[in-house]
């Protein structure tokens, strides 16, 4: 009794630095650079404080209204998380048994791994087409939860939608498919989720990125009503506060606004894949607000890493076989676009 | 696979309810009749959206300091989560194997039962004599975790520290004593937490009750740093948001606001209490927000329930042989006492 085994035997997830410092260039967390729709500093300034002093709606039914409604399904089919985080985690104890594994793409979101061991099963890393042939005698060792990140991360490339829905079809258990990311990429699945006759594919998205909503902490997930229904069983009662609530459902009903700045964003990122690629380096092609980028000859991604924090620009290294021979960086604006460029020019 | 057995057989918890028609007097939920600190109107109106659009501070530090300097104890041995429901299922995954259980007294706060049948493990309802009784034989049928509302609800009554401390010297898993209410009271356990070798005692506190900020969901505990690093281990990666983070921080700076408002409440809840038993109610003692009161004979709890509503007076009922009885009312301003008494009166 106490602490059980699999927590003490656990390795925490380690979030991306938050410098202290001022004068950073903060591109390490794929944060979007344009502020939050205008819309949400109105709600600030007008908010009622009795809306805190009471509980919050707990199952938010005005903003799964405006996500029904905008990608034409109903509230049943609509869930909504503290950040796309409790989502991941809701769906690892809705969805698999104690005895069973969550897979995932690899390299991947990094975070996939410790929620399986939090959730105390095992994870695996696959690739769809080799996950899809796994005959049925090896069904057992196949996960029952398969979280895809689709824009993936750290790379930034995407699968496409029909490519999805044939893995979903043959895969046995449920896919969330992470689309953290999907407002920055030319296509997306939410029409899967959607789609009549679906079973097992849910779409997840979050006010993080697109929104530029980090700080709030709200996603939301699209799919089968069963599968929703079971996931509204094992939330806390009043998983959502008012505040974010209310902001949440201004800043998603101000599309036009985050459309806005995606549009900067993937022009910016366009911009410094080219200056980068005449450079010598090799990006991978970006459908995110990020690349993933491996330097020219002769240099190494792990130097750059530490000697862009010294002039106080700071990107993601992740180390290992698969990862660490790559950079990773969040699309700033144009103004930390050319400081990183300045900056990796005088390493030469 | 797809939904897990157990989750399929959950059975959601059911919160109170929250009305959504005007006028209503709102005595159903423990909500604080007063406002939060107007320090929290300040935090929005001056709020910075560029802390929104960043990621927040994974492990609240500014939060966490103001509460171990109240408490005379180290950030160490301070968590905070989304609201005390998340404190909650954080600790049945922390401290609680799958072949082990949950405990708590009985009656008690409902949610704790959901809470063991998501984490699929069973439940013990247990009053604390009986419990310290148990043999070391039995011991495999002992709860390694015991959730211990004190004050407790729905009764409103409390047990004296020193008995709390007994039963956790004796207890062979992690007590976790939730003080939701015990600004309300005449003591409490904290120093029980902090204390010099106490292993397996965490004490839990909300700003749902007495810091009016139920919408905001903010709840933290104090305890060994052993336990509480197990809690870091398994949470989401950023359980609270930077808005909920700011407004918590300066609604406990403001404590004397807090104090007043809970002497305004205590004052309330005695006299109510003094005009029911006037008129033949039986009110068990309450150290709460609530009064948890049996009708005069003749007269039935579930009755003046739904006479009571009808009148848009919202109180609680539990039906069941331990609770059906009575009725839980929270405490409300002397204007909501004075229409509620008045309510009662026109049963007669």
């Amino acid at each position: 009794m106490g602490i059980t085994k699999s927590v003490q035997k656990l390795v925490a997830y380690t979030p991306g630095e938050q410098p202290k410092c001022r004068g950073v260039v903060k591109l390490n967390t794929n944060e979007n650079p344009y502020p939050p729709s205008p819309k949400c500093l109105e709600v600030l300034r007008n908010f009622d404080l009795e809306y805190l002093r009471k509980y919050p709606d707990p199952v938010f039914i005005k903003l799964r209204e405006a996500i029904a409604k905008r990608f034409k399904t109903t509230i049943e089919k609509v869930f909504v998380g503290n950040g796309s985080d409790e989502i991941l985690a809701l769906a690892a104890k809705a969805f698999v048994e104690n005895d069973e594994s969550i897979g995932s793409l690899d390299p991947s979101y990094s975070l996939y791994k410790t929620l399986a061991d939090i959730r105390d099963v095992p994870w695996g890393g696959f690739d769809l087409a080799s996950l899809s042939r796994t005959s049925r005698a090896a069904r057992t060792s196949s996960p029952s939860l398969f979280l895809l990140t689709n824009p993936n991360a750290p790379t930034g490339m995407m699968k496409g939608p029909s490519e999805i829905e044939d893995f979903a079809a043959k895969f046995k258990g449920v896919v969330i498919v992470d689309e953290a990311y999907a407002d920055f990429a030319s296509e997306n699945c939410m029409h899967l989720a959607t789609k009549e006759g679906n079973e097992n594919l849910i779409v997840m998205r979050t006010f993080s990125k697109s929104f530029s909503l980090a700080g709030l902490r709200v996603g939301y997930c699209v799919g089968p009503e069963k599968l929703i229904e079971a996931m509204y069983k094992v939330k806390d009662s009043y998983n959502v506060d008012a505040l974010a609530q209310a902001i949440a459902l201004v800043a998603f009903k101000d599309y036009s606004y985050m459309r806005s700045n995606v549009k900067k964003v993937v022009a910016e990122r366009e911009k410094l894949t080219a200056a980068l690629v005449s450079r010598g380096w090799d990006v991978l092609p970006s459908e995110t607000n990020f690349i993933f980028a491996k330097p020219p000859e002769g240099q190494n991604a792990a130097d750059i890493f530490a000697a862009l924090k010294e002039k106080k620009i700071f990107v993601r290294y992740f180390p290992g076989p698969k990862t660490g021979e790559r950079l990773r960086i969040t699309i700033g604006t144009p103004e930390q676009m050319a400081k990183l460029i300045k900056a990796l020019s005088s390493f030469h």
